[in-house]
């Protein structure tokens, strides 16, 4: 495996599939992963609107799950053969953050780059991968994959935002880790689930996903609907899933005295309303998802049947068309693209 | 009662006693109050050196115990005679906020205006007003005064920050509040409480309320020091009893990821550093702490002697001195001020 294909990023709006060198095994605790399924992310918009900084010809993606070619010397858990989910941050599952379930924070934190290719490196194999028991069916490969992150994500928000049964969780934001955010609110309980959504084919597939209600409005008028909806009282909980200042502010108006908003979006141009947030006693909790630590939960989820948030992919494109993901991401004709290497 | 003394705000530094009508029935869920103690809190100081708005002439003082003096119609738990203590924020115990533990964004929330003066409204007696049996023991008063406000807002900082048995918490500012916080997270079962002071009698009385480390640097040296005393972690919940811009900062600074920032000190010029939140995990919650869910517990902490907070006050004067008891606040010779009527 001397060369292999991978997606590149050049410039805003400039997505390449490149030939570049198979990565290979630099240290003893990593792993290199065969892709069998990667995917864009939405944050991957950030830097191809030119929103994010970019450094010309890095390889992108950091969502994927695929078949340990090769291990370091120090991985005694996994061997090539093994099908894997690799959580698109890294972790060694040892220090302190890890063992007290932050492991988006190990201190050895690596992250997976260029999962939108043929092979990609998972710095600390034992600490990051899970395994499924043989190849599993090839059906379960897209809610698998979203295990990697999108999945992993939205439950964070409702684990973040203290959704609870008997509760009503709000979830602001329609993209593929909102409606994520929808399977993770309805498991944990939540009696009422509902999402600020426009867009027909979201609020369809977010029902499917357990939604209750739909509030199709947004601003001041989605936020009144919510309050008419919990009799004046706000949302017990809220999973703000976008990270513009729009949503944050969107979230905060709308979630009850004492309760807190679960935010997984990268912050994009976002003030926090912290006058209301000290009167309203309304907590901000949240973060990079530690995706390690909830995995294999959402594996047994995913295996059981009980989950199926592969739906989310609506597009899936051979690794040569991935520019044409990007671009349908980027004008919402999909809500999430699964890449074929 | 046709006439009292209370404190009232002119402007900036400008601080009077003044005469004016005694308070009176005007709804039937208040309850008139005869003040045995009053106090200054640090958030008197904001109005007072002009960083808040004041309206010219206003009663000031939102602190007090006292004996009730009369009572309206539809008040049913308490009578004239008995000793109050009265929550700052004032709460009818029934709406959904209140039923929730959320009782200082009651639907019907009020605040104590003229704590500083002889008598004071309650604007929703029965569910704001708890009673001691009897008159309590005038040593006692001075811890039973901190629970109207200061004492509630430490403990609040440490339940909003999740202080456990067994953790390190951090209080950042040795105001009373602060000095409270420590009260609070000993109570809560910390086994390590580190005070951020650099004032040795604060320091002192931090210690005395079972703070077990004390850390006078400011800024980058008092945060490396805290990683130090953590190996490197990080406190596991921290207490932001300040509210000011670098109090903030040191607080997530210090806080591990995953932990929460409990804050209890009216914001003012704070940034809220977003991205480090984010990727630290690192969450914030509190706010105008709900004095009356807390009162009940902090009741019999006092009268079983486990708390002392009236330590506290290191300064007692009579109403008439009370512009004193401001200077005494703003130039930090003095924690906190009780006053007497």
């Amino acid at each position: 495996m001397a060369a292999m294909r991978v997606t590149t990023i050049h410039g805003p709006r400039d997505i390449r599939l490149e030939e570049r060198p198979s990565p290979t095994i630099e240290h003893s605790h990593q792993a290199v992963v065969k892709v069998v399924a990667g995917c864009i992310c939405g944050s991957d918009l950030w830097p191809y609107r030119g929103e994010n900084p970019i450094e010309p010809g890095s390889p992108i993606g950091h969502e994927m799950v695929g078949v340990v070619e090769e291990v370091g010397a120090e991985v005694k858990a996994f061997a090539p053969g093994d099908f894997v989910v690799a959580p698109f941050v890294h972790c060694d599952g040892t220090c302190p953050h890890c063992l007290a379930g932050m492991t988006s924070a190990c201190v050895n934190q690596g992250m997976t780059a260029g999962g939108q290719g043929e092979y990609a490196v998972v710095h600390q194999a034992d600490g990051s991968l899970v395994r499924t028991d043989g190849m599993p069916d090839p059906d379960l490969v897209p809610s698998l994959l979203t295990l990697s992150d999108v999945m992993a994500t939205g439950w964070h928000a409702a684990v973040a935002a203290g959704v609870r049964p008997g509760s009503t969780a709000v979830v602001v934001g329609d993209g593929a880790v909102g409606l994520c955010g929808v399977i993770a609110a309805a498991q944990l309980g939540a009696e009422k689930v509902v999402v600020m959504s426009r867009h027909a084919p979201r609020q369809e597939l977010a029902r499917a996903f357990g939604a209750t209600h739909v509030i199709a409005e947004r601003g001041e008028e989605g936020e009144q609907q919510v309050r008419d909806l919990t009799d004046g009282v706000g949302a017990d909980a809220v999973l703000e899933c976008v990270g513009t200042g729009a949503s944050m502010s969107t979230a905060f108006k709308i979630a009850r005295p004492g309760s807190t908003v679960g935010f997984v979006g990268v912050p994009h141009g976002v003030e926090l309303p912290l006058r209301r947030m000290f009167v309203k006693n309304v907590g901000l909790a949240g973060g990079m998802a530690p995706v390690r630590t909830y995995l294999p939960e959402l594996l047994d989820l995913v295996l059981s049947g009980a989950i199926d948030p592969g739906r989310v992919f609506d597009l899936t494109l051979p690794l040569d068309e991935v520019a044409e993901g990007y671009r349908a991401m980027d004008e919402r004709r999909a809500i999430k693209v699964l890449i074929e290497p």
